[in-house]
């Protein structure tokens, strides 16, 4: 690696800011564009939208124009969740035989929930010669990639649970806001009918989990529940009644043919939560528990995977790639 | 996967009956033939000496009549430790362009302490269109490819510190004799200089974990200690006086180039171990303690990862490959 990495950051959101710092931090890495549509950070220096010193690198709002004079490497993908709304995007980079590391978590395991975006994406890939990734804290680490790596050293394996339990008392208010801290049950049920409220991937890490044991599922589950608050609770930010929300708990599970739960996904993300954990749990030979007390913090781990795939995505072969078809990525 | 994966066990030591065993558990997997030099083993049903019924397997002296004859997608390897004894083997396998999956802990990750030979078996394996990887519970993923894994959630690390703690009451006895439960502290490094006693592959896994994060090292240690006995200790299979081995500990330090320690990989095996555990810690952004409570079963581990590798080493492009270079191996 003794050529820098030439890398374009696209979506000056919270994430692409936070991804920008952690770029900018990296020897092997050069930042030489950046992306956004928002005439409010169009032509601005992408180090000061993040709050740093300038680079005199400004934001672009002409994406096929920057391509074709700085030509980089490696795209950071950062716009959307949403796998309708990001493929013409990626076709566009990908037009230009432009590698894409991506956040957009519904394209982390794409092949069963969406077949034939994934499809397209994998044959504009291959026939532009480039690589397509997306990753981040989940999906693309924590409950699918982690436990099917910790898979390999099982003799056989009947069940697999997942559990990331966040305290969102140690989060900022924004996260505690978006995981529905304060509000009533209904508005809670109004913003999962909208899909403003919900952890997206589960159903994507429950495939990528099935497909890489071998396992055929029946049947997938994903359910968006409150977390609801017993006694008031009252905090710097919040005074809540009894029977409001303290916050989400999800859950994914994916069955056999013959109806049992086999793998099972929990996410909460609540006020009141004893302590923040991820656990995974294997019943199998030999039976494991593996926990990270605490937890991972999931902003810095899934812009710090984003960064920390770019080397590996740009030496994988051509194609639409998830987390296991590719070579270890690491803090490099 | 829908066309079976013609393996070859070569070597039927423990190790390799417990792989065969493993092996025809697997529906994608089918064993056809098997290879060992003891003539006490030739000839003998393959299966009958894991402990199974026949499968009209005869293990063979002579392998290549055998590799011409059955023309294996894979070997599995598990004849020994040592890396120059086993290059003629591996050698010998790569001329029929057989994949190989082997338990050679030198091997791991043999790019600083073997380069030559690394050399020499990566040029083998590409001129015939062939893979060969080696893996184990360790070296090969509890102590550097999962802490390697796991750092892909990092902005940055200052130290990694990995831990396997074992309680060696819980094993049998060939393992306690192994790790010098009962012996003295003289005949405890006279075994330490004879390389009869120690646990192979701790640099190994200090380099990869060093090259995967950009670590320059300025030195390596790999020391092995005695855990001895403060008071008399009884056990069904011993009974140790005061002084004596109750088995070993042993510490694989890398340094980077201000004399820091930067990677502490303890190995512990011993009677009176409170409880057996694996560790990995991380210093850095965020800092993570992940925890495995009662630990991995080091042969099951290493055996089933051997057996869960076969697919992805068969699907791998050619040469000498380590974990960290090939697609997510899982249990399936």
């Amino acid at each position: 690696m003794s050529e820098k990495i030439k890398v374009v950051q696209y979506g000056m959101g919270p994430v692409g800011n936070k991804i920008t710092r952690y770029l900018l931090e990296r020897d092997h890495l050069v930042l030489v564009g950046a992306v956004d549509i928002d005439p409010a950070k169009v032509g601005k220096d992408v180090a000061e939208l993040a709050g740093l010193p300038a680079i005199n690198v400004p934001v672009s709002n002409n994406p096929e124009q920057l391509f074709r004079d700085v030509r980089p490497d490696v795209v950071v993908l950062t716009t959307t969740s949403d796998l309708e709304k990001i493929q013409p995007q990626i076709e566009q980079i990908l037009s230009h035989g432009i590698n894409i590391v991506t956040t957009c978590e519904e394209l982390a395991y794409p092949w069963k929930t969406n077949p034939d975006i994934a499809a397209a994406i994998d044959q504009a890939a291959k026939s532009n010669n480039a690589t397509v990734l997306s990753t981040g804290v989940n999906p693309g680490f924590m409950m699918d990639y982690l436990p099917v790596t910790l898979s390999a050293v099982c003799r056989n394996l009947q069940t697999v649970r997942v559990d990331r339990i966040q305290n969102a008392g140690e989060r900022r208010l924004p996260f505690q806001q978006k995981v529905g801290v304060g509000i009533t049950t209904d508005e809670f049920y109004q913003r999962v009918a909208d899909k403003t409220l919900r952890h997206v991937g589960l159903t994507e890490s429950i495939h990528m989990i099935a497909d890489m044991l071998g396992w055929e599922l029946s049947k997938t589950e994903d359910i968006v529940e409150p977390v609801i608050a017993e006694n008031p609770v009252k905090t710097p930010h919040f005074d809540i009644p009894a029977g409001r929300a303290l916050g989400v708990n999800q859950v994914g599970r994916g069955y056999d043919n013959n109806g049992k739960e086999i793998i099972t996904l929990t996410f909460i993300a609540a006020l009141g939560v004893p302590e923040s954990l991820e656990r995974i749990v294997f019943d199998g030979d030999p039976g494991i528990e593996m926990k990270i007390p605490g937890g991972v913090n999931g902003d810095v781990a899934t812009c710090a995977i984003n960064v920390n795939a770019i080397p590996t995505v740009k030496n994988a072969g051509p194609g639409l790639k998830t987390m296991v078809d590719i070579a270890a990525i690491s803090c490099f």
